[in-house]
């Protein structure tokens, strides 16, 4: 199968051999060269030197954990939102007792740093700001170094709290020079690696927000994670295997290093987006210039079934695409270029694209059509 | 390496090779099947029609999902301890805002079923008990079959959640039968799966006290995981390797049955206290008819240096032997004896012992000398 859904990504074939290794004790000296192997080599790549934690979890995890160290209930937070994941990074906030002022984009557009800004100048009991760097669900990219100093200018000691889980590892994302507080990503998108863990930076300015913090939290309480990470341990029960792959992963990944990786994305992703126009294919995303180069989010023309169009790909010719979230299913289907995809699996998508879409009534461009 | 650790245990070759397939769409067919398969077969071996969830996470995860979805802040809970995992339950709970009623006995003993069901009964505002099913820090196994018949005859509708985490796939829990309402466990025990999954099942009483509980949730919301699990799916990406190779283990633990999985867990707890007090050591545990048949604490003898102790068996014997936890440490060292261990491992876990305890100063008894 040809693996297009936006996490989990295809993993190479040393990651996945590193999967089968035999257990060890998480709390002997192997799995200490280990996890400070591992956080040593995240931090190069997060471009931070704050402390970052592996957690045993998904992506979801790693935002309720981001939200729970951070905030105490009552506190007012603005939840900047571009889609269906930074209306869950609002939702899980308010879950835990926070008032969220919710500043929503248009689907499919980026979020204004201008605008942004302002609403936090707006409101001055207003103390952390939750950003999503690339939204999965419409195939946007925030221009988050933007949003970052916009927020700054405003309002220099306000918290931001960034999911960049299908960001990070693909994208630009410099931690420190941006001056993110949170940022959070899963082992399942760019890392190449199984879905399993999720890593988080956090920065001086965000541990003193963690000491002031009053909601509840134990298995995500960082404190408690820098606690053992200062023995080389996790306070629980680590993924192991993933911790295993991560490694080879980073191997790779650190090799190729941050231009390398970010320019690879670049080119599928514009290489995806070339693909999916000379289809006659119309971007969900509103301005191409904010077009994710992690996922391609593709509208689906007028007279064609999403649903009919997903099951057709992947049944009959092995392609194996995402559909729309939330008020967009049935309305868009995504492609995924982030971690270990290639053009070939690009041009493989095209081509049953090419084939499928036809025989579900849509008219291919001249150019387009079968040779 | 002999990893005798009480978890991560050592996994089968095929589990091992299940953890290196590649990935799928977790929200596709394949998954779909994968999860029907899991769950069902899950359900088998915890004795229950109950529904029940497998979420990405280690056991502390799990307890933490049975505390929050359970209860509110302020509910008056009775948190039964007999070691560290004990204090854990109570600790989150208390975390979480509960009023937590520790009811302690002496670390190395059982909960005695009927002082238990005497703190529910002298306080009617207690509306649930947290008890242990195997207390891995102690080596030493409640009955929970005692003390959930103690507890329902003292209220009927008593809340009762356990930390099976160490104990279900391994030692006998019938989860209908004893009428046990929040049961969880991690995939990283009897299992023989690589850490990254914890299992919970939950009884239809405690879907009335989910629809009350108050504590706030989002990741280990179960309402969540009953939603999807509707349409065959978890609400966040899953472990998908650790899907693959639970899938694998399955097959041998439904192969071998429940009572043949309880036989071999016997077998290899009796074959590990033998060899034990044939070298003169003493099992932490106070009465020998309370010691797991899942993980054996041991005294380390008077004038060893447990922490030595546990390094020259790792360093020169290839034996990883766990350490005693909180205040246990240096006191005690733990031989794990779940999932896929065998006599010979454990052969060769005593024959070190034999060879490394006169090394640090220890006399064995004239019959255990090497010959």
């Amino acid at each position: 199968m040809n693996l297009r859904v936006p996490g989990p990504t295809p993993c190479p074939e040393d990651v996945l051999e590193a999967m089968s290794r035999q257990m060890i004790n998480h709390r002997g000296p192997e799995f200490k060269e280990l996890i400070v192997r591992v956080t040593e080599r995240l931090k190069t790549l997060f471009q931070t030197e704050n402390d970052l934690f592996v957690l045993t979890a998904s992506g979801t995890g790693v935002m309720e954990a981001m939200v729970v160290n951070a905030l105490s209930p009552g506190d007012h937070v603005l939840g900047v939102s571009i889609g269906a994941f930074g209306d869950r990074f609002a939702t899980i906030a308010e879950t835990y007792g926070a008032q969220v002022e919710r500043l929503a984009f248009d689907w499919g557009t980026a979020a204004d740093p201008k605008l942004v800004a302002e609403a936090l100048e707006k409101d001055p009991s207003l103390t952390a700001v939750m950003l999503t760097h690339n939204e999965t669900s419409t195939g946007v990219t925030n221009d988050l170094q933007a949003l970052a100093a916009a927020l700054r200018g405003a309002r220099p000691d306000v918290l931001i709290m960034v999911d960049a889980i299908s960001s990070l590892g693909s994208l630009p994302c410099s931690v420190d020079a941006w001056d993110l507080d949170f940022v959070g990503t899963g082992s399942q998108k760019g890392w190449m690696v199984p879905p399993g863990l999720a890593m988080v930076s956090i920065s001086t300015r965000a541990w003193q927000a963690v000491e002031q913090a009053k909601m509840p939290r134990f298995y995500f309480d960082l404190t408690k994670a820098k606690d053992f990470l200062e023995k080389s341990q996790t306070p629980w029960t680590p993924a192991v295997s993933q911790f295993y792959a991560m490694d080879v992963a980073l191997n790779t990944l650190i090799a190729e290093g941050i231009g390398g990786i970010v320019e690879r994305h670049v080119g599928l992703g514009e290489h995806t987006r070339r693909g999916v126009k000379a289809l006659g294919l119309e971007l969900f995303a509103a301005d191409e210039a904010s077009a994710s180069n992690t996922v391609t989010a593709v509208k689906v023309p007028d007279g064609v079934d999403g649903g009919a169009l997903n099951k057709m790909m992947r049944e009959e010719y092995g392609v194996v695409m995402a559909g729309g979230q939330a008020k967009l299913a049935g309305k868009i289907f995504r492609i995924g270029h982030l971690g270990w995809a290639s053009v070939e699996d690009l041009d493989a998508t095209f081509d049953a694209l090419r084939q499928a879409l036809p025989r579900l009534g849509y008219q291919l461009p001249e150019a387009a059509q079968v040779r």
